[in-house]
């Protein structure tokens, strides 16, 4: 099967209907576009899944908090869709933003204390309108599976508790995080970067892999995880830890006394680009 | 075919798969049972409409902002099936309290500027808390048409924005109230009454019918229309108008002027038993 484009929402339900009909799995893998290689592999787990995958590409306007983060983030929608053809995507889907929001979005989806801490904290209104937009796709494309990023972490637990609380016939599967060959995770915001920035850039990933070794190695207390993590970070180098924070891989809340796995998670501003990024931490076993 | 009974989501979504492989139109009633002659208007729509009909009981107790209407509220179960069954109901949900709500609702629906008046005003939470369990209900069923009354006009509307703003494939039907022999709307709630003050509930009615004349008559200023209205009620009866308000039919915005359709709508207490109802008002056509 060849590559299909669909602009309207309408007409991607009708391909779908087809579909539909003879039982076959729908999988849903939704991004912003600029496509990389973590999107290549959530593409090819759910081509190993589902008989059918739809790829959709829509820069959601709403669940960008900074006027110049939405304008500056990077579209290549033609190479996308190249992308999605190499990658044997059956379905492109390529909403305008009329498509999407054709009047102003009455009923919103409100995160709970999930979207308290990290990213939820520092940026107003984005993860609610994240889980809007994610539940307006999963409508819109009713997949049996649907496929996110790990490095999103946050992003992904809140849509697990989406399709929990409003019992969605879906199944989230979360895909690893795919890096760089220093450890960098592959993020579209990576090619606003300088290539200066780009080397400094890795110092969150460092952090992060510190903050695990501390606590593979019988570190208890977050806080003092935290602080010493922190004075790691060399001075002169042109990165702003935005925030580091151990939390529940599940519920993602604050974890005090690390008695069992954590998230260790961060986000940084290199100049003007937010990049974000976590690793799973786990304690020693107690062997008493 | 027979009433079924289904308790489970997972009971219930089996026996629905089977119909929907057919290519049936389902129908869901979603009630909170203690079902009047007002919900089998509904269920004799959707009959004629559907090929499969559900209808749901479920006392949601996330929508009630007081202890005590939660507590009693009019529960009358075994009556209510044997109202499906004559009216040829195919399956009845009644879902208990775990089945809904197995786990802390994390996510829920946030209603914008539309919740903001009439009820929404008086019952904090509450408009959310309708549009959260219709937006489950709806994804448990995945019903092609779903039937609410329009006494409930601003949850009806409320209903219809969560469908268009979240782009559900179903079809919102409002089905007009039924009123006793006096005007009286029916509701769950009449069956608090005692005999006096079922008789003085009619006032409110009657104010909505006022205002309903007012208007016809070539009134345009809702101000004085609310003003003449709420004069009209006679001093010595026990029954309190918590508001009257003119709105837009579609939107529920207040209306300063009236140049088309409105909506006019009440809420009244009557001992401590809370009743609501509305009406639409034409002005008279201009004739220039």
């Amino acid at each position: 099967m060849t590559t299909a484009l669909s602009e309207s929402i309408e007409q991607l339900r009708a391909r779908l209907t087809e579909h539909r009909r003879t039982g076959i799995t729908i999988g849903l893998v939704p991004t912003m576009g600029s496509l990389h290689a973590g999107h290549v592999r959530l593409i090819e787990q759910a081509k190993q899944e589902c008989g059918i995958v739809v790829t959709s590409i829509f820069v959601n306007p709403l669940q960008f908090d900074r006027d110049d983060d939405f304008k500056n983030y990077p579209r290549t929608l033609a190479e996308d869709i190249e992308v999605c053809k190499s990658s044997a995507v059956d379905i492109v889907f390529t909403p305008s933003v009329d498509e999407i929001y054709p009047s102003p979005q009455e009923c919103t989806i409100k995160v709970g204390r999930l979207g308290t801490y990290l990213c939820g904290k520092y940026r107003p209104g984005h993860l609610n309108s994240v889980a809007t937009v994610v539940m307006k796709l999963l409508q819109i494309v009713q997949p049996g599976r649907a496929y996110f990023g790990e490095k999103d972490a946050q992003q992904l637990a809140i849509i697990r508790y989406l399709v929990r609380d409003f019992l969605l016939p879906v199944t989230i599967v979360g895909v690893p995080t795919v890096r760089e060959a220093d450890g960098l995770a592959l993020s579209s915001r990576n090619q606003l970067l300088s290539p200066t920035q780009r080397q400094t850039a890795i110092v969150l990933y460092k952090l992060l892999l510190y903050t695990q070794k501390k606590i593979a190695t019988g570190m208890k207390e977050a806080k003092i995880v935290k602080e010493l993590a922190m004075a790691q970070i060399p001075k002169d180098v042109a990165v702003r830890i935005e925030y580091l924070e151990l939390v529940d891989p599940e519920n993602m809340q604050p974890v005090e006394l690390i008695a069992g796995p954590v998230l260790a998670a961060g986000a940084a501003w290199v100049g003007t680009t937010r990049l974000i990024d976590n690793v799973i931490c786990n304690p020693i076993a107690d062997t008493h």
